[in-house]
């Protein structure tokens, strides 16, 4: 047999899609399965987006350019303007496969073999796999379900910098905690990372998504950290369009931008399709967005409130994103989720979430916790909350 | 300044791509650029692909499962099953983000950092970009222009593997070269893979364009390398869809392919609306491939005359994809690339061409040589070559 790689070996699996063949299992006996467990919300894209479609009118879906077409990039630029920052250009912007891909650049770009970054915990669970295939290290920064993930001391991670850190990577608001920086918070970050010459990574993917009349700040509020910032950013969640694969990276570095660059050239093209739809999306989403806010603050707070109300279950309320972080009254929450669709069902339902191990970079932090998404609609979650109290009940019996 | 990585540093920038800065500077100066440095076809994608895109209603563009949904593998199991490849189905397949993804999966899943691939060169110039990304090795096999580009002895291969060595890579048809490989040729690397306990990773995107009543033999027609084998394919070249980003690999080998998951599942997903329409483009797509290959055999026929008759040219007779490697009279291929875009024009037109080095592991291999893709129609060749008549002259007179 051939040799498979020790990066290929060390891979984590991904701990939301680890269950799926579980989750098709089920379905195959017909059993109805609840998706709490990954960020595909049910929200429609907007309705411009989908109409664009019908107006692709091209001959050839040709290439486009390494960095991402003009006419998006643009829209890009008007967007970031919006947002307050007037020197952001098309310049500025990489667009990517996904912000998945972004972060792969960005990380690639800063960092070689063994190098580490530092990223507060419980974080997406990604950014292991993501950093294991260029062999960076993840260095943790712990926060806990206790005092409802509020972040240590900035100073915290001042402590776990070395020669080998090239980046602190935070995710703002946070997936899986919802936790959402301070302007205090982050400029204590940016005065880091200016002190080791280190650069701050920012996920930003749920920037609109912030509930109770807070609002986000981005990193890219300090311009004294121009050259030691990258923003990643995405269509995915903002417009429920995760499927078009649309993300990019903002930086006023050029020095960064031009060392990405390398890496965009040699997989050639971003997808065509998805910057042509999610430019016209950009062209009027404000009453788009602003329902859709208004839509997962009703799901959040429905959630939050009925699983608190379960004995034995805690989910501090997250300020952003769509996903909380649940501690449940089970021995192993792995077992559990597989349990929940290898073995249960409550008349012919059941619900798939997210075990938290895979968020921690010791996976035993997160053995009695579980990620859910507030992707569905108040009716389904208020069912879904209902099999999982049943669940536990039977599950705690057994 | 904050750190650039090393992997970043020596990232080789993309020779296809980086004359890219000089074309447009070129077109701002209201001249015309006839690409042929580019894969790029001004072939018409399939109509029933473009008109798909108007028929798909679905109101979230969601996720794609990771591995790429069902309706598209089962279109990729008939199209496969149709080569003669019965065994293949929808479990054989990842789909991923172009064909460049599924080469990255590929030799992520075979190689850490230091080990070796094999390929014969010169290749195709993003082999080294995606190889360096992950700190992988290139180890060349030369072949020449003075030869045609024929293979050396397949035993060369066996001279260069060491015990870093993880993979053959071969393209075929060949990008840049046109070489089609022979049944016995392919018989004989078969043969030193399962000798050694390595893996041909077979780069097949150009299978239907082979000229002149040849056939492509696939590296899957050798079914005692089940476990030794990976094929990288792709729509792009096939339909002229290199924008939808939709490639895949193939492999018989469940270890292989769930070690790749793991990378596949990292970046979530390919992309959805690309399936959907390259599903459609293969449900009847005979007569089409069929006119394209016609197409691309005349224009072949065509560039690769008139450029012979330019003294001082040679250009050898390529058998497959739609690229020829082409020896010039110019001390060198870059600068004078260059130069046809910075400070040449006839009748306020110009040629872009790939300059060769970057399909070297040595560039200076390919100082004189450079890169014509016959994407374009015949009466743009036709000018093209004019335009490289006259540049010729009056470069050499500088």
């Amino acid at each position: 047999m051939p040799n498979i790689s020790q990066r290929a070996l060390k891979m984590p699996a991904s701990p939301i899609r680890k269950l799926v063949p579980y989750a098709l299992a089920a379905k195959q006996k017909g059993i109805k399965v609840y998706h709490l467990n990954i960020g595909q919300p049910d929200i429609e894209t907007p309705k411009a987006a989908l109409e664009e479609l019908k107006n692709i009118h091209l001959k050839v879906l040709e290439y486009a350019l390494s960095e991402g077409n003009l006419d998006y990039r643009k829209a890009l630029e008007k967007y970031y303007q919006g947002l307050g920052f007037k020197d952001i250009t098309v310049d500025n912007f990489i667009v990517t496969n996904g912000g998945s891909e972004a972060l792969n650049f960005a990380l690639s770009t800063l960092c070689d073999e063994g190098d580490e970054i530092i990223v507060p915990e419980p974080y997406y669970a990604n950014y292991n796999g993501f950093s294991r295939h260029i062999k960076v290290n993840v260095v943790a920064i712990p926060s806990s379900i206790e005092t409802g993930f509020a972040l240590p001391s900035i100073e915290a991670f001042e402590e776990k910098i070395t020669d080998k850190t090239k980046a602190i990577l935070i995710c703002n608001p946070g997936n899986p905690t919802g936790y959402l920086y301070t302007k205090e918070e982050l400029r204590k970050l940016a005065d880091i990372a200016l002190k080791h010459d280190i650069v701050i990574i920012s996920d930003e993917v749920y920037r609109e998504y912030v509930y109770d009349g807070e609002k986000q700040c981005s990193m890219l509020s300090f311009p004294k950290l121009s050259e030691h910032c990258i923003v990643i950013d995405s269509e995915s969640k903002r417009y429920s369009m995760c499927g078009v694969r649309i993300g990019f990276m903002v930086t006023r570095s050029k020095l960064i931008k031009d060392a990405a660059m390398k890496f965009a050239q040699a997989r050639l093209s971003p997808v065509l399709i998805g910057q042509i739809i999610a430019a016209k999306a950009h062209q009027d989403d404000e009453a788009y967005i602003t329902s859709v806010r208004e839509e997962y603050t009703k799901r959040r707070n429905l959630l939050v409130k009925l699983l608190n109300e379960i004995p034995g279950v805690r989910c501090p309320m997250p300020k952003g994103a769509f996903y909380c972080m649940v501690e449940l009254p089970v021995d192993d929450a792995e077992k559990f989720a597989q349990w929940l669709l290898e073995s249960y069902h409550h008349n012919q339902e059941t619900i798939m979430v997210a075990p938290a191990g895979g968020f921690y970079s010791n996976p035993e932090l997160g053995k009695h916790q579980v990620r859910m998404a507030y992707v569905l609609k108040e009716e389904d979650l208020r069912r879904s909350v209902e099999i999982l109290k049943n669940a536990l009940a039977e599950y705690q019996n057994k």
